[in-house]
């Protein structure tokens, strides 16, 4: 693969292997299947079969179900509650049965850093009902599920790896469901804060930003764990390979007049580009990750169409409504 | 006890004990120590020394000292100073011997309500250090020790009781020392916002807004515990019947003019009084706790030095300026 | 008057009037006339018709209508809009008639204390329209109407009074109408953060915190200036003063056994008590000023109803979908 | 000029005037100093002479102060007090006289963008004296000048240009001088979040962002107007044009056997790159500005250190300590 841009959604991973194969057709061991839903919502399924299809999107075996939603920040009441509904039927799809016991709710990332706080946000507008259904059972409406949730920080604030922490409440609590919301990085810059990626694969906390830890995952917890993300961030580096792939195929569209130019570029998109300009842009940029201006408001926005879908999907028959009124 | 208003603070338990008892001398199995520091800082050391002192003032046996620290919001440097260096020499005196291994800092109760988020900030303050310590010790300041720190939430957040996931937390990094950090109750509104109470016998978290949870302390958790911390909330009855008391002091005073006002009066102070007006304004205030308007810088400032006197007393040496350049 | 309790609300100034009169019949030169409406909410229409009323309850000549919310902080979807919709109703009919031109929204208070921050907030969620309309016209929605918004801050954090820089900035962009919103003073715990006050008599910031200051209404500013209000404080003498009146009744009611006693109390509730209490907590309390615990979110929900309120009632034909949708 | 990257700074512009032209000459009508001070701060002076080096530089004629600061988030106490000195120094020289009267504080931006609340976040930290002096002058400290400080907001967010809202505000409150304080754009990553520069030449609030608005400049006010400016984005273009630059440099370095690929590089770096970036990148980033990941913290530190330059320029013989008792 020439161009290795740092990227952790599975849509991208598997456009980044058409780009790289010179045929267009799926790697062995990839599924894949695209919705057009109303107001201009496209959910895409990927599965990644086997170890073949793995190796070929660099990405654990599973499914991946990308929600990608037009104009997050600007979107009416209807488009919303159209998103939040999407995002409950994927995740019931993905969850694949009823869910018998307590839902565990994490919310990965640090609070303070915004483009990193769609996790916390996440949780906090989640109907928690564990602590309810345990103290007042008989007082409670019988359509709700056990939910609990917490965000439990970042190793450089709390000191803890984040699995470790996870792991221990889960020691006590005994979900029957992890459900784990992370901010991701993408490498499309018009992806980012808008595009809600599924996936039962589970998650490794800080990943995205360039470290190895401990994974929340089926494996280290012992029961099936979710993992919902939206890309908030995209590294500095992928900006500039993306805008030289731009050139060059603007180049190739009047390529009579640029021929030359047209070539030499494309030697450097055969090679590893990525790697070069990571290398180039190293003494300044270092690991050098932006994010829109705009991030604040944006996450909170997406935050509630993640949670609003995780409450549809969990409790029995729960609406909107019903969820502003039990709040 | 006919004055039963709610109070976290050893302090006032005792002051009430004196103003329920004819004679001023202390409870058998009580003592006390007071200290006038600079700048106004007044410390006292209670400490109950067995069952019968704990029956006297309904506190488990145990050390509480108290800082009272005059005009918080408004310190000047070199006050701020003092504030966090007694903070950490009565911190260290509580502890009683030097920690060997990992000090984990749990800040209690709920970051989005301002009056209820002394702990999470006191959290946001303090210097974590463990995972430097594990993953790159050589390049870390000898005189750090392994301190790790982490916010659970609240069980009507969360879902889950607190207890429960300390509990998780401390089975998986098995501490050394536990320091949990909570925002307390006062029966004196002149106290809000400006008492810092060190005991080394734990806290059930949310016990001062009425409810019994599991505590966090040395028996829960197998390993010491020191609670920390300051009074933000007051009850309106307790407002209530201070006023009272107070306008019945005032009328004791200029007696010969008010004597049957005066004995009137005094017939409800012998009486139930807390009772009688939790009774009177229930219908309309409930458990209604109040906060000063002023909450928010005020809880900013406490919790910076509560930060501090833990990052000075748990660290070897360490002096403020160290702190912020290891910020 | 006996009972002088601190309130910003014409109704409680007319309660504390029913209060201190033996009969339960309407001041000279006050009408007023109440509605039950949907979802328990309740609006109370005050006039004072002339100087003789306004003496009577202490307020200058004008109207003042009250809106009373069950429950602001569990309110549901419907129970919101319908909050959002009376807004809009009373709001249009005291300005009475259509509005053309610009109106400026000034959102009075510190957005950095919780319980003074309704004015910020509210403003936060204001459809801003005027700069489109000058910039882009042919691209708006004709239904828009030209409305501006903006936080001056306090006079505490400026250094300026507030009615020196709005009246600058009236100068400047020469608004049809003013709307300032602030949060008040109530002498009732029951109504803090559920009543919200529409008045066509302007306001003076900083007011019901115990400082005279320059006013913000039509003499000032020479247009209509409409002042909207919520109860977030009340002072800690007023809880106090509220306790002893609700002790005599509860005696009151039992009279026979309690006789002497009641005497005795009703003694004080004839005298000056809100004095007398201020005086005998002066030492301690100073102006302490109280808020409910749970003000962070209480404020952040009522000040979207005022804010929908407006946006309903500048617009033409607005509803609160569109104000997703423009948002 | 053939690569016209957006950028707020002088240095920046001057930089691209070096790059742009053969020699490393001085452009006509323009004078630059450069001290290297303690903690590794850099002082770069630049003085734009006449309309000729205004034209060189593409900005008006002035002068322009820049500190670029080595670490402002990890700063230790010693480094941070020293770059409050030094920008107080820097302001005190470019005002050049003791300002008689008030100075007037405008924090320009968006509050609710972390990346663009540099002006309000100062404010914040603003001490701000005018209404002690007016209401208590006798009870103030002597060294204390007269000082106040308001946020205006964005057009966006107010519906009113903020030149206006400080125009009126002016008019009524009448400074000898204005600082006005805002976040800018640079061209290099390594300049976001740690640079400050200071010009006597005022500042068009949004410019940055590609709006032409009324200036705040001491023609449109009528009294001195110094801008404080910090670069917290950064657009898009100029990350992918920074980083061909950069593979270019380092083709040449190795120039032998990358010479083809160097020349047609050198094609694209000689023409209008920046444009045909923009142009190439149009349909999918637009006007894509981005921050880095970590913005809420800086700005929040390097805000500090301004209002703190601030406060000890424009009181007499006031340290950061008194500044800390006076708050």
């Amino acid at each position: 693969m020439s161009f290795n841009a740092r990227t952790d959604l599975a849509i991208e991973a598997r456009e980044m292997y058409f780009e790289n194969s010179a045929i267009a057709t799926e790697a062995k061991g990839i599924e894949a299947e695209e919705d057009e839903c109303d107001f201009g919502i496209k959910v895409t399924r990927v599965r990644v079969v086997d170890e073949e299809g793995g190796k070929a999107l660099g990405k654990p075996v599973g499914t991946y179900i990308t929600m990608e939603l037009p104009n997050p920040n600007e979107t009416e009441q209807k488009a919303y509650e159209e998103a939040c509904r999407i995002c409950a039927v994927e995740l019931t799809k993905l969850v694949g049965q009823k869910v018998n016991g307590t839902a565990l709710v994490i919310g990965l990332g640090n609070r303070n850093i915004t483009a990193d706080a769609l996790g916390p946000k996440t949780v906090d507008s989640v109907l928690v009902t564990r602590h309810l259904l345990e103290y007042m059972p008989e007082e409670i409406d019988s359509r709700l599920r056990s939910v609990c949730a917490i965000s439990p920080g970042v190793l450089g604030v709390t000191g803890v790896e984040t699995g470790e922490i996870v792991k221990g409440i889960c020691d006590r609590v005994k979900p029957a469901l992890v459900i784990a919301v992370d901010a991701l990085c993408s490498r499309r810059m018009e992806r980012i804060n808008n595009t809600v990626q599924l996936t039962d694969t589970g998650v490794v906390p800080g990943a995205g930003i360039g470290n190895r830890r401990m994974a929340i995952d089926e494996s280290s917890l012992g029961v099936p764990v979710i993992a919902i993300g939206v890309p908030t961030v995209i590294d500095a580096a992928t900006i500039a390979g993306d805008t030289i792939d731009k050139i060059i195929e603007n180049l190739k569209e009047n390529a009579e007049e640029n021929l030359p130019l047209y070539k030499m570029l494309s030697v450097i998109a055969e090679e590893d580009k990525y790697g070069m300009i990571k290398q180039v842009l190293k003494p300044d940029y270092g690991d050098f990750v932006v994010t829109p201006k705009e991030v604040d408001s944006v996450v909170e926005n997406i935050a509630k169409v993640i949670a609003n879908g995780i409450n549809i999907a969990l409790h029995e028959g729960i609406t909107l409504e019903d969820i502003d009124r039990y709040r």
